[in-house]
């Protein structure tokens, strides 16, 4: 009767990073723009840190919609780059599922901008084609907390694990011993507080 | 376990405006005023856009619960208008049940004030009777935040797919090639930050 | 896989207020007091106006919890009124679920403070038995939202529906011809808007 | 020791729109999108209404600023219009200056975005050449809360009338005798509850 | 420099309600509607209690602005009542200002719908006067918080004392040993929270 | 179709306390630190007082995330303690499991810093084994609130229930009579209004 | 034109603890209980640790009102505790004031419950007599932000300085070399943060 | 009356920053720490922009208050840098002053932690002795609104002007023709909006 607990895998998980583009970013209201700004980056480096296939899709570049965020087309630039010819849904575009389908992932972590729709209707169709899907709610934006709200709760009755980059890759690495250094620098990037915390301990440290 | 992904089908779809009448918007409190009248007038525009029949319905309109909102009556010359002789949960009018079976669709669309009476009793009603059911929750309104989080609690666990005109609009569009400018003008005029993204792509534009 | 839709009927609803007392009325302060006591007298109305069997209940009246509002006791004097022993969870308390049972209803309508102790109980407990059980959220309080939220989540999840005492009293009326003076009273002593909307629609009517 | 009651006069009031432009607007984040969509628009009909001397300035249209608001170029379009080629103060533009001053006020209307600069400077150095200084703050727009309140302070202390559109259209009219109907249409067109009492209003009323 | 201590002296002030009309009131969003009415009823018996001078004034009853409402004018049925044929600021009605100073106070207590026009532009031409003016701001309404606050900044810039009901009632009293029930009963009757206190405490007294 | 009421049993309970380091309390803000503080203490003294087998686990003490906080060390110096040597998931580690499995309880109550990860993956962890698993969400905190609502979802979803420390010591409690003094006082030290009431009882009793 | 820098001076200052009733403190509610009780005990541990003159009074402690806050008896038992027999503002108490002049002490130092009545009475009288004044706004509690918004504007406006506990307690301690292990604790004792700064720091020292 | 309007003189004016420390970053909570971080090195991109002289000072670095936050120490390796001995106020530190007069500046720009101390002591400390000073409010944080809304008044009634690094660039820079591409870089780098206009606007420009 519950959900089961399914359970990120960095082996068996891809990134979908849907119309992050300059022009609908204007339109995120439910979240401040310079937080907003560091999760998206700090999934895209989750994304590169456990080297997951990461798919980028948009939607009319050319037009106000505007290009996709310059630092996202920097940081996966072999990646899968689907320039949407018009589906909204980009899960309504054959290039785009063929590329995820490609990866060979059964699961799939979804963010975008406006939740309910860029990222919603994807996760919606991905979910009916049984794909376990995890939502990163921090790194997707919409107009307003309400609209937030109904998306979340149209998603997670679907089926979908509503999550946030933090816990994304918590649950990826598993264990701080497979990369304390490496973990550490993302969170240390990502966190402000998490580096205040490791420059007052650095300097407590005689000896380092 | 989960709900299926019941995707808004413009062929399949009717509108239903429940008591969106002058003295009862006085009782709504959860939405900001020009927010709220934007989000009905767009809902309205779409019902309009996507030519989905859409159906009225009024409670008192000679008492204090005021006429219906001068430009819905407008918008709708023709469509079906019952007025209530005194039933609250319009489902329990034979007359407006039956102007909704006559349009043939099996998804249908709802919204009012005030959203745990007017939307949620004829939701709950359409969902026990086989529809699908979609709540615009951001068309809909009532007294507090308390009072709508209880409602949507209510008719999401009994069924009903919680949305936003926005996505709902995105969702029966499906393809942004059936009609770029149609659409484009549907949000411009509804969507400020919209409106001045394209606003600022036109003058960017030499030969525009 | 949803829940089925539960109608209120007020020929088959009880109401049970639970440890509404001048001590622990203090410690709610998820809803400002001004409007926390207008639903509760609002709920209170309700239940005398549709003549509903009513059951109250209270917990250590002589010490810091201090008595049953004063209102509420005058409001109901013939109704049972179980002064608790001890038993934090009202249904273990054999001469409170006696009481219920004796009203023959199936339908509990709930409320009380705090939320997630003297309502939530209760309203569990209830739900293991069988009972059909209504929430009245906004008569009932709480230390702050995240308690609330809590107990919302655990109440919903257990099969209740959650109301506010307004969705409630328009459901067990279901047809404003069977008395439009008398709802009209209960609301216009409930709702400032909606006082104000009767006051000036009636210096609009000559004739009156 | 407190600041005189200068009174809003319409003989001898100047309104200054200052960089409302479609680039700047995605900036403003301490007032909802639809709102002050709304507020500037009102401010505008405001201006026309009372016939106002109305005095437009930009910075930088061709650039990521984008054009002033079309819907404010098409309602002035005989007003001075300066297109300030680098100053971001307007005051120090002395085209700007020569405009208000050609138009022979003493009490200045100032709105903009955003509110700490494009509002603030002007105000300041209008305030420091004497001038009577009403800062329209609905109509005027920045990053958050945070920065808005510190803008005020400043304004304020420095000797700065703190306003409203509608308390300004109501200062500046003085009497409903002077136009009812007038006055009664810019409100409606711009308060959706005063447009609903209106509309309420209408049907009551058997012979109109 | 600074603001002296004006302190309110039952013997020498007197009330001003300006315009609390039920179609006005359908305006107010920055207070909830059930502390609002409460604010505005505990003024009205602060002043029947005090036995000050009271003067009502309303705009336009017969139109959508609404009468007022009729608490009011249950309370004051001797007092003063000037129904004024268009002035928006009531010290501009000469029969209104004649009111006020025939009950020979130089304090004058004022709050009114909505706050920064029918209250504050009285209160401001009041001050240039010479009267010493203290706001009433609970039971004063708007239409949003920003709205308020650039309000509150003005009467205060210009010498205005902002003040909530029940301060004004414990200035007025001075000394609970001037008679303790009557105000005990009025502070039971507006604050649930200390009537809850003293029901308390009657039961824990044994011999009342 | 509803999750069955499983009914907390001090003899059938265990408390499990992850994380809670004085490094990684900087990172909690979505509760104020003096209410955070407060909730985690009361949480250990009703472990303490319902005399629950507790557990206490932590990660990297002598790094950034630093010791446990000290006042938990000293309550429970006889408890299981966990250092883990890198495992993120509490539940990965044997030891834990271990540890929880010698107690021999089914039901396990779980807090910690930060919810989506410290909580959250041991409490899926422990559902996919078929503990009956109760979240203490006032003892648990995170970043802020979007990333506990995400996690509060996730862990509902999977089963868990959602309660706070108070309503957690009334269920295990169950009736005043097993101890009034001693469930008085833990109130009376963890929740300021109770307190007060307390002592203004203690006050009005004469003999007392 | 602006106010002069007072500077706190630990010679120079005196407490004044106004009506911090049990009772009366259920009627706070602009600051959240848990804080609320902190910040009480922080300030009467700076008067306590800066060995400031302090003066307790107390209106009405055998009614509703409540005791004076047991703790705060306990710690001042030599202090004068003036319980005043019916005044509303303590300054009307002659053997208040006298116990002021008594210490000889220029700076007052203010808290009390309820700010607008209990504090700002006090402060705006000890103004007037030319005493320097200084309000601790978060020992202070009232019935809403809206009220206490007002009496600061008041208290500010005729001189007073807002101050918050810990602003107080540097500003009398002017170095931290005149007794770091003391403050640090009073900070530790109710700063959580700090607590846990402090916690780290000395795991992280090798020697400690 | 007012206060005069002091203009920012990038040829007159040094910045100050105090105690911006790991340790006590912890401590602020009425900003997000994405949010912060970026304020304070966004201050910090001015003053090397405008190459005002800028002077770092801080308080027990080798205590738990944690060293300067490394960044800001990278960017001023030359800069005068004043570990304090103990004096909290930084204005008790002669060696602090005289760094200030050295810079031959009479406009201070003042941002640190915390607020209501590490601020305001400096900021009050040197109106007195008649610099003309700008807080920083938004590169400034502390505990709570409340704090910093007392905080503000403070300063502000004293005489210091309130700003935001935004507004503080503003005025400094005068003129985009100064440099069009160095403003703009620093407004990218700081205001997420604003480099997504520059980054549509790029696209548009065909020949860029």
């Amino acid at each position: 009767m519950s959900k089961p607990y399914i359970r990120l895998d960095k082996n068996d998980a891809a990134v979908l990073l849907v119309d992050h583009q300059t022009g609908l970013l204007s339109l995120v209201r439910d979240i401040d723009p310079d937080k907003f700004k560091n999760n998206v980056l700090a999934l895209a480096d989750c994304a590169k840190y456990f080297e997951l296939p990461t798919i980028l899709t948009t939607s009319f570049e050319q037009g106000p919609n505007g290009p996709l965020v310059p630092e996202l087309k920097e940081m996966f630039p072999d990646s899968p780059y689907i320039a949407r010819p018009g589906q909204i849904n980009a899960w309504d575009n054959e290039e785009f599922v063929q590329a995820i389908k490609a990866t060979g992932k059964k699961q799939l972590i979804v963010a975008g901008v406006v939740t309910e729709v860029c990222v919603a209707f994807p996760v919606l169709s991905a979910l009916a084609e049984g794909f376990d899907v995890f939502v990163v709610t921090d790194a997707s934006g919409t107009f307003n907390a309400m609209t937030r709200d109904a998306a979340w709760d149209r998603m997670s009755a679907a089926g979908a694990q509503l999550m946030t980059w933090f816990g994304l890759a918590c649950e990826l690495h598993r264990d701080w011993r497979n990369d304390v250094e490496g973990l550490g620098n993302l969170f240390s990037n990502h966190i402000p507080d998490y580096r205040n915390l490791i420059n007052s301990y650095m300097t407590f440290q005689p000896e380092k």
